[in-house]
């Protein structure tokens, strides 16, 4: 990934890079998510892995100690894990310490925050390392205005939450770069924040100012500057659409891209709340969406097709992609499908 | 106000009551809004104001020195107004160290945070008294289940936000105990909890848990008992459209009503965003809200007549409910057309 541009300072601080990949003593691969997004897209940040059990899951990236990782050149441990709770487990301290004595930063996405655990705070103290919660926005969040600004945004949303909108928007922002055209990924979750170096956790500021946070994200740009911004939960999430709703107004895009998994039923853990259609998120992101900016329109829908073999994958992506008479294509597949994404997106078209 | 029921405590801490009301040293009736709630909401709860400046604003309550209030009873020293900032003046500190020291607990919706004030802290400490920032929602908020839960739950919406939301639910809650209905009012803002002892400050909610801090403020009930639910902001608010949607998606609403102030063209401090229609209103908290609560309906409307004489508001009242086929009345004028609203909100009709 290309450096953030210089404003990104004033919303999250860089982040001291390269990464310690810190994967704990989880076993349940969907918990290493952080990790995994950290592999698959700031690759040449991590120099390797560590984790404080033997069956732990893995990266893939080379094991190390952190005292190795350190010779090795690593700034901070990032922790690419995450349990249910989003706590940090009485089985981590140990190895969370000797990082920190090894002078290495601790880089966390976790909800509890390092700095409420005294065994941590104390051996930061000691070693002179920062306790990093990318979790915690900045303090000078203003409330929304409205005001539309210069430049182009485009936004993922989604059918559900979890189901790849910052692959996709990582995907979007690597294809615009690579017609040349001026963009910036703006992350807005923690595993996003950790790959790009700066952002927006705009699931963890304060209701009264989530639009606000988005403004602040994708500030006043060039003409021909596009902002590509990862979306958060969905507008049919009965816990998450608040942060959907607060992240749409302020974020005034351009254009949007739909974020689905083919074959999820209903939202996840939630078995009561079926999945909506393509079409019903289409025509809900606009109805509220032209609140800040009238001309919004859908670019596409990027499919997450893991789940299916490449030929099962076309063929569906291109059922669906003549039925709703809109690009449909996987950004990890790319391919010929992607490349009319973006183009719709780009509004070349 | 009836005690709230028990379940509070969990939300907010019973605040110690009764009050003496501080208008500090005011001058602007404007800034007066939380003094002048609690008179007209709590008056059995106040037992006295208190200034630090002989042409501060009245709230025509007994004038009290803080130990002649501790005398006739109250426990607490309740801020009474706000001023632009939401800050604590140097101004104000000497008196209320004053009531701290006549053993006061002190009561605050503001911003700042009590805590933060050195003298405040200090003298605290000494009397054994508490500082209670309403503002400060609790650390035990889960993210929303969208669980179905027992009981009935009437919420307040608006076309704007400050158009009258608090003494319409207020109103509504009273109507229902006086028809022997097993009611409780439901605070969201900082005055609605000071009059009701208890609540959750909405907009202070971090916004991944805004829907479960809602849910958590309306708990299972008995099948024929009523949450009146305070509401915050709009749906067509570009800043607090966040707030309103949690709020909504959490509260899971049988019935709302929509509040609105005849006249107001803009939402309040944005000329470039119109108002929207109360036909529009409807249509979106009904689309937004049957996520969650699939047989939620519209109840009627209140309007806030105050800028009009009271054949105005009549007349226009009558005109509008007949376009709309809905109840229209204004809560604080009351009346027939108020005893229509609140049939059709119960179901009765």
């Amino acid at each position: 990934m290309n450096a953030p541009t210089p404003f990104a300072e004033n919303i999250i601080p860089l982040l001291p890079q390269p990464y310690l990949v810190f994967l704990g003593d989880t076993t349940v691969p969907g918990y290493a998510k952080t990790a995994f997004g950290l592999r698959d897209w700031a690759r040449d940040l991590c120099v390797g892995e560590y984790s404080c059990a033997p069956d732990a899951v893995s990266a893939g990236l080379p094991a190390m100690t952190p005292a190795e990782a350190k010779a090795a050149g690593a700034r901070s441990l990032v922790i690419g894990v995450a349990n249910p709770g989003g706590v940090i487990p009485e089985s981590w301290i140990v190895a969370l310490v000797e990082a920190l004595d090894a002078g290495l930063n601790i880089v966390s996405g976790l909800h509890a925050r390092l700095e409420d655990i005294p065994a941590l705070r104390k051996a930061a103290a000691r070693s002179g390392q920062r306790l990093i919660d990318v979790r915690v926005p900045p303090e000078n969040i203003s409330v929304a205005t409205g005001r539309k600004r210069s430049g182009k945004r485009l936004l993922a949303v989604g059918t559900d939450c979890a189901l790849g909108k910052k692959y996709a928007t990582l995907a979007i922002a690597q294809a615009f770069k690579e017609r040349e055209i001026n963009t910036d990924f703006r992350a807005t979750g923690q595993t996003g924040i950790m790959i790009s170096g700066g952002g927006m956790p705009m699931d963890a500021v304060i209701s009264d100012f989530e639009a606000g946070a988005a403004e602040m994200l994708s500030p006043d740009a060039a003409d021909d500057h596009w902002d590509v911004i990862e979306g958060q939960g969905s507008l049919y999430h009965p816990a998450y659409a608040a942060v959907s709703l607060g992240l749409l107004h302020g974020s005034q895009p351009d254009v949007f891209v739909v974020c689905h998994q083919p074959g999820r039923t209903h939202i996840l853990g939630l078995p009561d709340f079926p999945l909506p259609s393509i079409e019903e998120v289409i025509d809900l992101n606009i109805t509220l969406g032209k609140l800040t900016n009238p001309a919004i329109r859908c670019g596409g829908i990027a499919f997450n097709t893991s789940d299916l073999s490449a030929e099962e994958a076309e063929a569906l992506m291109a059922r669906e992609s003549k039925r709703l008479g809109l690009p449909v294509a996987d950004p990890i597949r790319k391919g010929p499908a992607f490349e009319a994404l973006i183009t719709s997106c780009l509004g070349d078209t």
